[in-house]
């Protein structure tokens, strides 16, 4: 651990934010992007946390974000239905703005939808579901992404990865939550095997031909498979008409179009969806609550995991002994800090 | 084609009827089934048709659904949460009783819920979002079923095969509609690879003891698994909480053991959530309608196939030439409408 540098989640938070607001961000933004980065890196999703900072610099120096948008509450599209204007900001203090009001609507009316619109995206969603069960309810949260995935079938880039995910609220413990692309792997996963030069498994992507590949490099040149074949792409494609067009805002294609270059953050909507058990099941035997924990006992005493699991406990690891940074993370860190935008390339 | 009997969709929809109220079944569980029957059988979606009445007529000489249950509209659960108590019944009814109030409701909130309890099923779910897309809107649904399934990493059957299906109207043409199950097969198919001898790909079940096998015999008393590995398994999970426990009815696990076999029709909950899209995509730019063609065109356009795009031609040519049964299908729904429930075993 020699050359590591161990802080507290608040004490990594404090730099992020510093960094962010260096970088123009005014302090909503900062805010609330700071609270997902630290919250990533705090639950070892490390692709989530500091290491999209550069990408954020990238995009607010590229113009591509309003970096003093302040996200409003924008007229309700129906009684059930609540929707939030990022303002061209990004997605995260949207959702901090919108999910109170929604988790609030959910308790009169049951199911609730919140929509949000014009919002630049780099965070994973499990933020978003975890906002909700931490309001006793569950949700369900999907958005588009960049064109980078064929159809099943299909030969060229059209869907995103499109993220799928899930969370039930747990009593006095972590909830259930996953939160999956519906590609079969990330880009990320696809560039570290190029690195190191090894195939790709059957089934992961397809070359610019439209051509089954097992080559990193083609593959980047062409396009990812969904997950589960016909099935996981059904799931993108929907989203793609729930959580793009449904809610009035870009498809991946369009997304795409829009900002020219997948190295930047994508601006498009999403479709976060709040159930209330309690009201839902009520008048019926049995709480679903208690009833919930039997399944997840009956799964993890057979042997299996339950999803974020491992974020969880690195979660609990970072709030008792820290977070350790390497040195290069916080020579980067420092030099974000000092020289704000003109830190990253581009612009 | 000799010794092969041609009906019209109304003349297979009169027999099938009939052979239901022979059996028992009151007027409206009759109707409900044999149209969902005949719909199956249209689209030559024969894992659905004609051969499940078999299964039908067992359950109901078993006592294990009441021939003469007739659907009530509950109390509603919340503003956007309506209820139908299915009595006991099968779910088709219910369904046709319950998704003109449901689609109504979501012309005013937006997105709305539609519970239903304690029905017998053995149908597909693309009735029901086909339900829901006729009325112009989009639909999901979900339901348990009996606990066949392993989760991803475990050793034994604990989650159904769970359903998911969702449907997004189009003008004019048939919807595009996509009805899935989590598990990674049907039990059916490791049946018929069972009696033709042939092994079962790599992922597709575990033995008894939970090991992983390529034997139908030793599947067929293990477990399947959930198709696309812990993703799958995550949506096979997310459908026993919201449309098991959260709709306040049976677990797959609970529907097995209230049932003690999975050779009659199991008695759970459903869930179909309906989506005004009109509503929801209301002051922002573009139909959500047109858009949503422009994203089907791009699929078709490159070669991809729109999910139950067989099914909607063998549904035209069934409107247009008829149906075809053969000589073995015509003597078995004389019989089954000839002697009623002792044409079956059990009971």
């Amino acid at each position: 651990m020699s050359g590591r540098t161990v802080l507290t989640v608040p004490e990594l938070y404090g730099r992020i934010e510093a960094i962010l607001r260096r970088a123009g961000l005014n302090a909503v933004q900062a805010g609330g992007l700071a609270r997902v980065i630290t919250a990533a890196e705090r639950d070892a999703c490390t692709s989530h946390g500091i290491y999209r900072i550069e990408g954020i610099l990238r995009t607010i120096k590229a113009g591509k974000v309003r970096p003093d948008a302040v996200p409003e509450l924008a007229p309700q599209r129906a009684s059930a239905v609540l929707a939030v204007d990022a303002k061209g900001g990004f997605v995260n203090p949207a959702v901090e703005l919108g999910v109170p009001a929604l988790v609030d609507r959910a308790r009169s009316t049951g199911i609730a939808a919140l929509v949000i619109n014009d919002a630049a995206h780099f965070s994973a969603l499990w933020a978003e579901v975890e906002a909700v069960t931490e309001a006793g309810m569950a949700g369900l949260a999907m958005c588009p992404s960049y064109a980078a995935v064929a159809p099943a079938g299909g030969s060229a880039a059209l869907l995103g990865t499109n993220p799928f995910a899930f969370g039930w609220p747990r009593d006095g413990r972590e909830p259930y939550v996953f939160d999956f692309a519906t590609s079969v792997a990330a880009r990320g996963e696809i560039e570290l095997r190029r690195q190191a030069g090894r195939p790709l498994p059957d089934g992961w992507a397809v070359d610019a031909a439209g051509r089954p590949t097992t080559d990193p490099e083609a593959a980047l040149a062409g396009a990812m498979l969904p997950f589960g074949g016909h099935k996981g792409s059904a799931l993108a494609t929907m989203i793609e008409l729930v959580a793009g067009i449904m809610v009035g805002d870009r498809t991946s294609v369009e997304a795409l179009d829009a900002i020219g270059t997948t190295t930047l953050c994508p601006t498009h909507g999403e479709l976060i969806v709040a159930f209330a058990p309690q009201v839902i099941a009520a008048g019926r035997p049995g709480n679903p609550f208690d009833r919930a924990e039997t399944l997840f006992d009956a799964i993890v005493g057979q042997g299996a995991r339950l999803p974020s699991q491992r974020r969880f406990s690195a979660r609990a690891r970072s709030e008792s002994e820290g977070i350790g940074l390497s040195e290069a993370q916080v020579r980067q860190l420092d030099r974000f800090l000092e020289h704000g935008l003109d830190s990253v390339a581009g612009g």
